[in-house]
């Protein structure tokens, strides 16, 4: 099955213990992407500028990623400059929303006829635009931030109670919720509408909430994170990835979409940009799944 | 076997946002003994004042914790005084050492050939003493905090050099390795001389970590945390009681006692002191762990 992703594209500086990139590929719908290449074709909706390098075009459609509504628009495209102290929590220095500002997502017809949605960390209005057009989605996903929650939340709200998947970082979740206790606050979050409620935990790994089951998945050990940019995004890649490769959405393979997630983020922090995703084959995706679940096997 | 624990044995003011209790039954070895009932018969090693409730005493004996080297002295028994604002982290308003100043572990014969030693979170000079004492244990283990890594890291190090198992929670881990990836850390701590580091993460969760192996244990999905006291320690006492049960060191008899640990200490921080510890049968640990284990079962 096919997966449409939409989201930012941005070139990025960023900046950690390890070293830093100028004008490096970034965005949600490029970690995602690029996450997703080894489970299933995806098709990327976003914007850049004129000066986006086109070797960067060449590597998605590569790597099988449509780029049919990728629109290019004269002018600069999304740039986000951000630096790491202690590799768990990154400072923004600068954000320029550029092209991106001008961002009205506009499918092609096969587009809208894809069957995996999905939306990355956007607008809420925007997102609800996307779902709109896609009528026919057998699974729909969002992912938001904290700027949404605080600023735009009665149409995040929407966009939530439309999606099947709700992706959310465990602050997040608490902030959306206003509710403490993180279990407490995943069922509130299901309650809004989702079937699915997937909890980012950074360094912690993650967990699904849903009625039937909760699952937990522990982080890959990486022993040198280069740059965290781009984990949940990787992480959310790989699970939708997975998720349109197999076709249903039942327990186990939703359990197997959070441990391919897992893995596939611990090689996106492992590089700066997607050096290292860009890479990574389904083999060396499959041996850290082997080790991944060898250390949660009783 | 038998399991050996040697810690602080306290009268604490405890507030919470779900209440207060004043002088309740507290400290390190009473945790980590009442955790440690169901699995196991025990003894303590402390001491307290002659303010120290009778019934506590009863309490004790009545699950099987011998204490015959819980010494009994003049004065007033160690008195801690916390607050928790948002259950993760503690603030001390208060510590009274009182007799707990004059603790000198000395082991009457039987408890000198106790199989399993559990060494709370007291000086490493007394956690060495109690070492000295114990030339048959089979397995051996100790916990420590931050107090002891800055103020008396040279026997610290002597103790964890000695022992086979180290409890430590992650912030701690970190200021004793001087490593800030968790698991770098662990692997220094590990060749600090432990066979096996145990790394408590909280709400987290926790991972064992050995040369043969690494283990996570989420943790058991608690609605309501009531008091976070002594989660380390009963985590412990779960985790040492299920060893000394099984009488073997292997990777399965550790995962399972890291499943064990998790259960019993969710129970803990269910309830005031050792309201609720007190009350647990195996039926009732059994049944969480099932739950436990379906959330990490793919």
């Amino acid at each position: 099955m096919s997966l449409l992703i939409v989201g930012s594209i941005a070139l990025d500086n960023v900046e950690t213990p390890h070293g830093k990139v100028v004008h490096s590929l970034g965005g949600s719908a490029i970690f995602t992407s690029m996450a997703s290449k080894n489970f299933c074709k995806s098709s990327v909706v976003g914007i850049v500028g004129d000066d986006f390098p086109k070797k960067h075009f060449e590597l998605l459609n590569k790597n099988e990623i449509n780029t049919k509504d990728l629109k290019v628009i004269p002018g600069k495209t999304f740039h986000w400059s951000g630096k790491y102290n202690d590799l768990n929590k990154a400072e923004t220095l600068d954000t320029q929303l550029n092209v991106f500002a001008d961002f009205d997502p506009q499918l092609c017809e096969d587009n809208k006829n894809c069957d995996y949605l999905f939306l990355g960390n956007i607008d809420p209005v925007l997102q609800l635009r996307v779902l709109k057009q896609m009528d026919n989605a057998k699974i729909t996903a969002c992912d938001t931030m904290n700027f949404w929650i605080t600023g735009a939340k009665a149409n995040l709200l929407k966009v939530i109670n439309k999606v099947d998947i709700l992706f959310i970082n465990e602050d997040e979740l608490r902030m959306l919720t206003e509710i403490q206790n993180i279990f407490e606050a995943a069922q509130k979050a299901k309650e809004m509408g989702p079937k699915l409620i997937v909890v980012k935990r950074g360094e912690y790994g993650s967990f699904a909430y849903s009625d039937e089951f909760i699952f937990f998945a522990p982080v890959y050990p990486v022993r040198k994170v280069v740059d965290p940019t781009g984990a949940g995004d990787s992480f959310a890649g790989g699970f939708m990835g997975y998720l349109a490769s197999v076709g249903n959405f039942e327990e186990s393979t939703i359990k197997n979409a959070m441990i391919f997630g897992t893995v596939t983020a611990s090689f996106n922090v492992e590089s700066f940009s997607v050096d290292k995703l860009k890479d990574i084959k389904i083999d060396d995706i499959l041996a850290r799944k082997k080790v991944l679940e060898k250390s949660i096997l009783l």
